[in-house]
């Protein structure tokens, strides 16, 4: 546990989303199968909550985000969000739309690598989800669609249009958000979308053997690889070479940076503490 | 017509380009066939003139920007723009180049998508007006060129070194820019300068194929999705979900996003209103 | 010379690099092959002093960085930097990391094109530095390898994780930077890490050819497409087509845009003179 843990609990029981903890590792399922894990305003509150609580504890060192079933996630649900947001009114409207940005917000911000496994429909909010992963381990079946023009909604939805042309670049993420095509994966590996390219049907466990290596190894020189990555997408060079000067700094006053300098010199493997 | 339409009176006579309206798409076809479309004083002017016009008029959907004869453009004429400017004095040098940036934004801000139809030559401000598009559909015989440099100036032109390393990544964008080297359209596809390849000759079909599919679709969808595209590139991850937010909000509350609801239930086709 | 040379003296003799000028072209050598050109802190404070030296003669119009022996360079010696590092404080570990990044920072804002070199290993430091340069041309050997991580380190150092998202994408940039694996010619060229990639063993000669060019070349103009495609990144776009727009107004009034013009009427090539 992190030493700057408040009075809030944690949640035992998570009613939208399957939950599990394994030796650092975290996996969040999305779980409604029989409805290609069509997202409510229950799942997106529950992801945003859940990673707050997981940000609060030093024990998970990567997330692994998947979905059961034919696919990852078919993205909002036609009737439990599109037909009901058309009864909300403006404030509730923008209450709902910033919940989404939170989700998005949170895994880019969360202290630890989040994995998108993706195997057959990564579709609207769901492709989103996956666009703000840090990796996107994905298998032949996957599909990738921004839909939201589709539904007579702009193609910026939870930082879509801020996300995609810095993975894919302008010329793509224009074409992909605008008209809503499925891209698939050879395509996605071809212009970027893919980190890596599993087997048929082995997107999990490549995810969960990525998920296991990055909990293994120095979690904190990750997780500061993470924070600067989204931090200088933001930020002018000469800002970003200072952020990187005080976090190497930092780190080399840290335990895995002697851990490997003795290890070197012991010609042995290091035995990374994560911190 | 929009509702916020002033005094100035809607130019019927476009004497440097040809300008026609057909059902929601405008085709702006730079005419100059026998000096491959090279640009003149009075082209720049009438681009940036004719963008702020379009950009009142509601029912403007999708421009198509294309070239007659063998290519798209040759960019500057050499006699009528790098002759004349020699002749300028130094305010009237930054009223030229500031021209020529306006036509640039006008491009990457007006309120609908702007689809280049490329065949032959785009070199120099021909290239980069095809870079300021929000697709580039071009043919076989498609070549880019950014030749600033081959005529003693800076490959950074009317946007290019902004627009260029966030199209294409910043190494290729170095190597375009500083050397002028040409780019056919198999490496213009590859490095993801091209939106659409087209087939031999077909450019101007496919573009204009394009646009009647968004000038049809949900246009308050595209020209917002464009939008954003275009904003995001400058704000930060937060403030850009926050905008995403803020624009899905107004759009829920749209006609588009209810037909879409009300034909799926019905099981048809929306019947979009760009609105 | 630039008119605007102070007291301070030339270096005459770099202890911890080869440096030779040859008709505008600078050649920077990392010369310790027994150690496959491991940076010491005195390599990269001579990087630094160098760099800076050179940005005031007007006389260098492009800079060649190589590695002598069988690699570019293999990052921080893990002696002489990482052991030696672990005896210093805090202000001093600071001190070591805002040196590292002055070097990146000198590289992107020196006055003339930087060409790295690249064949065999171009690791840890050693990668960063070919990252922060203009052109990468490299040979089938190259070898790209991002280690931070892999020694407890961030990723994010020297300005890595400002300067990868940005040449290949943060998809690619998020994998390489996190995990530290090689990135050999073929995948390097394929997500645009390399600029030219020459053949084997032709990375020193390919690399003295292009700058061969870009010195014979307007040298002025280059200097100025670098210095934009530089400051853009970090710029918004109406911004930025200001600054085009002055640019150039600034080299309308040079005197090889009017050399361009009169070898044009002329039929000769022009004799640029860099200015």
């Amino acid at each position: 546990m992190s030493p700057f843990t408040g009075s809030a609990a944690r949640t035992s029981d998570w009613h939208h989303l399957r939950v599990t903890r394994t030796d650092g590792i975290a996996t969040v399922t999305l779980a409604r199968p029989e409805k290609l894990n069509a997202l409510t305003f229950g799942a997106y509150a529950d992801l945003r909550d859940l990673l707050a609580e997981l940000s609060r504890e030093r024990s998970v060192r990567a997330l692994v985000l998947a979905g059961e079933g034919r696919g990852f996630c078919s993205g909002g649900d036609v009737e439990e969000i599109i037909g009901a947001t058309l009864a909300l009114d403006t404030a509730q409207l923008l209450d709902f739309n910033r919940m989404t940005g939170q989700v998005v917000r949170a895994v880019r911000e969360c202290p630890f690598p989040v994995i998108a496994a993706v195997h057959g429909v990564a579709a609207g909010a769901g492709a989103v989800l996956a666009l703000a992963a840090d990796f996107r381990v994905a298998d032949p079946t996957a599909r990738f669609a921004f839909l939201f023009t589709r539904v007579g909604l702009s193609g910026g939805d939870m930082g879509a249009a801020y996300l995609l042309p810095r993975v894919v670049g302008l010329g793509h993420a224009t074409r992909l958000l605008m008209l809503g095509e499925p891209v698939r994966a050879p395509e996605a590996e071809r212009i970027g979308l893919i980190s890596e390219l599993a087997e048929d049907g082995g997107a999990d466990e490549a995810a969960h053997r990525l998920a296991r290596r990055l909990a293994d190894g120095p979690a904190l020189a990750y997780a500061q690889t993470k924070a600067l990555l989204t931090a200088e997408l933001d930020m002018p060079l000469a800002a970003a070479v200072e952020l990187d000067a005080a976090t190497q700094a930092l780190l080399m006053n840290g335990e895995d940076y002697a851990e490997f300098h003795a290890a070197f010199t012991e010609k042995r493997p290091p035995k990374w503490r994560g911190r």
